[in-house]
């Protein structure tokens, strides 16, 4: 019985669109941050006396439909066939909406894994997660990550960047806790399918993966934040301009990203980035959290939430 | 003394970005509704005792650095020397956060070329217009109109198209009637310098405006309201991935949309267009107005204005 943890990650530089879905192949290469409040706690037991997976999610049973084809691809490696006894928890602060598949792969290929008696390096374990979410292949890394692309399952995997000596954080505004109205898995195919931005996003944003990376080497703040908003404005705009024209953006999404704009205008160091949902997720550094804070407190109350950088997925139990 | 009226119109398929900023010539293709509540009045009379051009607007007297170029262009084609005073009305609701140059200058262009004693036909005064403004260019014609790019001075100019039998309306959701945070002329610009998906709005414009001529020509409603809603969320998402990034949208801006399509959802034709501002002109057809405004009224009350399509730029007065 194995319990791991692994945190979920917010990609500065965004994944947007599978070019191999069984795969799961990206685009395009990607850089995240790990965060240190949102993470998911696994368990998993390999039982013979089992005749099916269970998964049970906060103790409550849920399908095995999306955990079963994960388990199997553990099961081929190490060579088993017996069932497993699967347990979630996810720890984010109650409707944060940011329960994430990515901590909830990373987790579970952590878990999964050694559980089967497998011993992965970091490489093969991003490798894993990555069959379960694409985003889950940067959470087993603490810190910054970049997820290469590649060009087939063997390439296309995490790694760790060098810890920046920026006191980064993240304000998590909440505008909305409720379900996503448009899946991301489908809405990333429809962006590829029918967005006629899409193959100038893959060129542009590979650029900035890479422009992002020097950037974190110099440690260069402005660059950094820079072109983390490019790089949500670009995916946002790519979705946008797909057929039908859609947005995930709220109009309090819009209310926080003007304050975000107006704070930047005062001198505060602040950047906003948005994934698939109407949530913002606000970039800056430790001496400027209560600036950020107190320009949004008035209308937000109750529903910011701040966060440092998280550390790498590990095994909190294995017996 | 010529007094002419413009109406407004409002691109369906829109026009972002010139190729030529001296001549006004676009990089696409646009297609145009001329309306027939939002109008400006203007009086041009050349006058020999003038030292200098002058210019009031609703009887306040306003700087002629626009006014006297385009006069230039005037007298140059008729061979005159002398000054002009000119006087224009805006007929646009009070605040409605429409004053266009558009109508401003299909009247200048009318007014102006008559009062020189020139007799242009529409083709010529479609190209004057446009060196006022470039969606002045459509300005000149009633119902709708197609802006074709062309490749020079002599070859990008606007038509009539004909008419539909379609009972187009235009609802305008007046979202903020302050002046706009940043110029159309410098955004555009900024947006086809910066951003990435500029190319690819070019292609795909101008592609929409061939397919929007074959919808007109189909009284094809859907098809025209589709294109229509694509366009603008094209041209605001080539915006938004431009750098910096930015958006005219306001969260209201995005609470009209929302309704909108939860109107097509309930089954009631209706497709938002933006331009540069966050107000939101709603497309739809006679007998689905009232579903319309009944559904903004809530929110909106007070800031709504239907119309019809409106008639050719005209002489009022020519004595």
């Amino acid at each position: 019985m194995t319990t791991a943890r692994a945190h979920t990650n917010i990609a500065l530089i965004k994944y947007w669109g599978k070019r191999d879905a069984a795969l799961m192949l990206p685009y395009t290469s990607s850089v995240s941050l790990t965060l240190a409040d949102f993470y998911t706690d696994t368990t998993v037991v390999f039982d013979p006396a089992l005749p099916a997976d269970t998964f049970t999610l906060a103790d409550q049973v849920r399908p095995t439909t999306k955990v079963t084809p994960f388990l199997d691809l553990v099961r081929a490696q190490a060579g088993l066939t017996t069932r497993a006894r699967v347990r979630s928890v996810n720890h984010v602060p109650t409707a944060a909406g940011l329960a994430s598949s990515a901590s909830a792969y990373a987790a579970l290929a952590l878990a999964a894994s050694r559980a089967a008696g497998l011993t992965l390096d970091a490489q093969a374990l991003s490798r894993l997660a990555r069959r379960g979410s694409g985003s889950a292949t940067r959470s087993l890394f603490g810190g910054l990550s970049v997820w290469h692309r590649g060009h087939d399952d063997a390439t296309s995997f995490a790694e760790a960047l060098p810890a920046t000596t920026l006191p980064l954080r993240m304000v998590v505004v909440l505008v909305n806790a409720g379900p996503k109205p448009v899946s991301s898995r489908a809405l990333m195919a429809n962006t590829v399918a029918t967005s006629p931005y899409y193959p100038a996003w893959v060129t542009h944003n590979e650029a900035a993966a890479a422009a992002m990376i020097q950037a974190l080497a110099a440690n260069d703040f402005p660059a950094i934040g820079h072109l983390t908003e490019q790089s949500a404005m670009q995916m946002h705009a790519a979705i946008m301009a797909a057929d039908p024209a859609f947005t995930y953006f709220e109009p309090e999404t819009l209310t926080v990203w003007q304050t975000v704009q107006a704070l930047r205008a005062q001198g505060v160091p602040a950047y906003a980035t948005m994934d698939a949902g109407p949530n913002v997720k606000i970039l800056t550094l430790a001496p400027h959290v209560d600036a950020v804070q107190a320009a949004l407190l008035p209308r937000f109350a109750g529903r910011l939430m701040t966060t440092a950088p998280g550390p790498a997925a590990h095994i909190l139990e294995d017996q």
